[in-house]
């Protein structure tokens, strides 16, 4: 399998957990978001993904995009290490968990929303980051409500196994920590952060372990 | 089963879609977004839903949140009419597109935001109406590059039976229209909105069909 990805990425950061998590081994195929005005605008990404965003699965003769697609399908052909409960309650509250992140927090923060408010609006930077704050903000106050009144909550997001909601999970807090926004206000999410930080398999996959990282 | 639901809201106008489709009858619970400041941020629906944000479904003891979250529960509870294909491949390809409106496109023109362009960033009427028209006119061509380059589009977005990308798709044309973006650059997106609009399951989902609809 090859991962269209870039190490500060936080949709491939999810991705490469997942694979890691599964042991399943990939190809990285660096994408420079930033490079020669983007490599994901360029056309030989856009062949593969014409949304232009990361990341991208190619499986065989199957492309995948979007993470939690990717994700799913991962779970689909390779069961094994499941990144999702059995019962069909369980599944939703990790999908759910793992939306809140990866459709009403992260999309808002994205590079190309962050370009559009700086050149476009002319946001200067502390409005900038006031945006980035403020959506970041509500998104792990709603994660950690979740995981604060739910019993199923346990070492990580659900139950003492990591799921899709801690591969999303981790990624935003990386994000969280990176734009300056306290985490004290969310002891739950540092507590499951903390724990899916002590595995290998979220080691491996941080920005900072990745080879086209700067 | 109770849906949270309110009749302009795309995310729950895609659960109404799927459920319709599913032939599965629920009770809608209305939740107005825009009376006494937004039903949805005061506590009653808060104990329904932390992140505030329309839609819910309740199942018995079982509260789901997410739309697509929603749509993978009823997948799995009640599989007898699918809303994703049987092969990895396809259900990658119905659950990219669908990710391709719920993620990117969608939340960037959620009421929340457009409240927070006007009155912290005070975009005046037309600076608003750009940026929803920007969001959206990306996330549709991304979804119309996918449907005009692959052979598994059908009579819908995957085959000639409608998915959860077709739920998820139609929503957004309705809002692309109620916010005046031109829709003649996608001819595939089109096709297939006009095929879906002669469903009884899609017209029921309808905003204007909804018992609060104004």
């Amino acid at each position: 399998m090859r991962l269209y990805t870039y190490f500060r990425s936080s949709a491939a950061y999810r991705v490469r957990i997942a694979l890691n998590l599964k042991a399943l081994p990939y190809e990285a195929v660096p994408v420079h978001l930033l490079r020669d005005g983007g490599e994901q605008l360029g056309a030989a990404f856009r062949a593969v993904n014409p949304g232009a965003l990361l990341p991208a699965l190619e499986d065989g003769d199957t492309t995948v995009t979007q993470s939690l697609a990717i994700m799913e399908y991962l779970e689909e052909r390779h069961p094994l290490v499941p990144l999702l409960p059995a019962d069909a309650a369980g599944r939703a509250r990790v999908r759910g968990l793992a939306m809140d992140i990866a459709c009403d927090t992260h999309p808002l923060g994205n590079l190309r929303v962050l370009k559009y408010l700086v050149h476009t609006l002319k946001l200067d930077e502390e409005a900038k980051l006031e945006w980035l704050r403020h959506w970041m903000g509500l998104g792990l106050a709603t994660v950690e409500e979740h995981l604060a009144r739910d019993v199923a909550t346990g070492r990580f997001c659900h139950g003492d196994t990591p799921s899709m909601a801690d591969c999303c999970l981790v990624p935003q807090v990386f994000n969280a920590r990176r734009f300056g926004l306290d985490l004290e206000s969310y002891p739950n999410i540092a507590r499951v952060d903390a724990n899916c930080a002590a595995l290998p398999a979220f080691q491996a996959a941080h920005p900072s372990a990745q080879p086209d990282a700067e």
